[in-house]
């Protein structure tokens, strides 16, 4: 039965582009179902917003979904409340070390969050451990040095580039989907397929410039603004000439931008 | 008949990613299919290689190919008469000013050719003249600017930026791909849809990592090293440094490529 999970769905059926997919969640959730009555962790669950559509595509599976910060839990614990779901365990936990004995559940997920790790390695490790053999890893990050657009300008370039020079300086790598293959091969994973999830966005679908490029990557990018200019890493016209220049791409041009997707194995079964 | 082209193959199908498509072939002419009887025209056929995967792939389609290179005609044409193809045409001609009547044809395939153009739009109108009313235009680039990989070196990425760089100055655009659904849209075609075919290579896809990243994009990159020295854009040793860059990705890391598959739609249907 477990062993059914990873090869379980078509490949096919999971790579198919953003053009199809009606939406974000479904680009990169659609194909991530678990089986009825199954453990799953979700390590790094944050304020809980793909815990929710977790729970909601695997309704019967036993969800434990764990953060190291109290605050967001509370939010993620509010959020899944309101929804109904009563599938989900929340637990504050370090997730380098989890508090779990050795091949505690059935699958892990993560999702967004090695993105923010200095040392993604040593949490896959952690959760290769308690996962079961023949369990499965699944990891959805993005990976910002996929962005590009037309028309492009070297100001809309730079604003990225800060987002991504940022995030380094954190700690974290924001090009780290490119990396999810010799990561998970390094922590020990099999049976490692990736899957890029490409957003291609054209005036064709009005819905992905509204939802994504304007409201969740220019939006992104425009948040840091703020430090990038009183880092002196552009200058306030610049940064400003640089924002309205990703926007302008909007009714007129193309966006485009990857997520990559990556299923394994753990050794062992 | 016609009208039913265009809508008449599954886009599901259609953009299903590279790790599904066997071969690069495959992944870029799967969904390139055209009824029997009817007349196509292949604009800039160079060498034939595009042309002998059409007459394949559409067996019983008439297939008018032209180039403004006799020297390409004469190698297109040995190539398909060693292949047993009866259903090509061969003609020298300007893309720019084609000696056809206006709606000659029902349909017109572009390939690797608006890369080169430094006015693409004058050729997609001369084009749009040819074409039947209803009739359907498909177009497919690259796009160096999508490359990226990892391990990603600073000397790695000037190899590739010289490759865009001489394209420009040759009068091309070797970031075409991003820029179809505009230009389609602004020499009038409809019903434009814009595909991208990402080319995600890693060490579980051997035959990826050999005839994509190793013989047909690093090798494309090398071939302008001599000019990319001789015009000191790199030095002799960065230049080096940087196709061993890219060659180490192969066997350990990622590479990443993204074609453009545009399809439209003649108007005054």
């Amino acid at each position: 039965m477990r062993n059914t999970y990873v090869h379980g769905y078509s490949r096919r059926e999971a790579d198919r582009l953003s053009d199809q997919a009606g939406t974000l969640e479904e680009l990169l959730h659609h194909d991530t179902v678990f089986p009825d009555g199954s453990r799953i962790l979700e390590a790094g669950c944050g304020t809980g917003a793909q815990t929710a559509i977790l729970a909601h595509r695997s309704p019967r599976a036993l969800i434990t979904a764990v953060d190291l910060s109290e605050t967001s839990l509370k939010k993620a614990s509010l959020r899944i409340d309101a929804q109904g779901i009563d599938t989900v365990y929340f637990h504050r936990a370090d997730c380098t070390r989890l508090p779990y004995a050795d091949h505690h559940f059935d699958h892990v997920f993560v999702c967004f969050m090695l993105e923010h790790l200095a040392q993604p390695g040593d949490v896959l490790a952690e959760l290769r451990r308690v996962l079961q053999p023949g369990g499965s890893v699944t990891v959805i990050e993005g990976d910002h040095g996929s962005f590009y657009c037309y028309p492009e300008t070297a100001a809309a370039r730079q604003t990225v580039r800060c987002l991504i020079d940022l995030q380094a300086e954190s700690g974290g790598d924001a090009l780290i989907g490119r990396r999810l293959y010799p990561l998970l091969a390094g922590a020990g994973f099999n049976d490692i397929r990736v899957s890029p999830r490409v957003v291609y966005v054209d005036p064709s679908r009005p819905e992905w410039e509204r939802g994504f490029s304007r409201d969740t990557f220019i939006a992104m990018v425009a948040g840091v603004g703020q430090v990038a200019i009183e880092r002196r890493m552009m200058s306030p016209s610049a940064w400003q000439r640089g924002i309205s220049d990703l926007k302008a791409t909007i009714g007129k041009g193309t966006f485009h931008y990857t997520f990559f997707k990556a299923v394994g194995r753990s050794p062992g079964y």
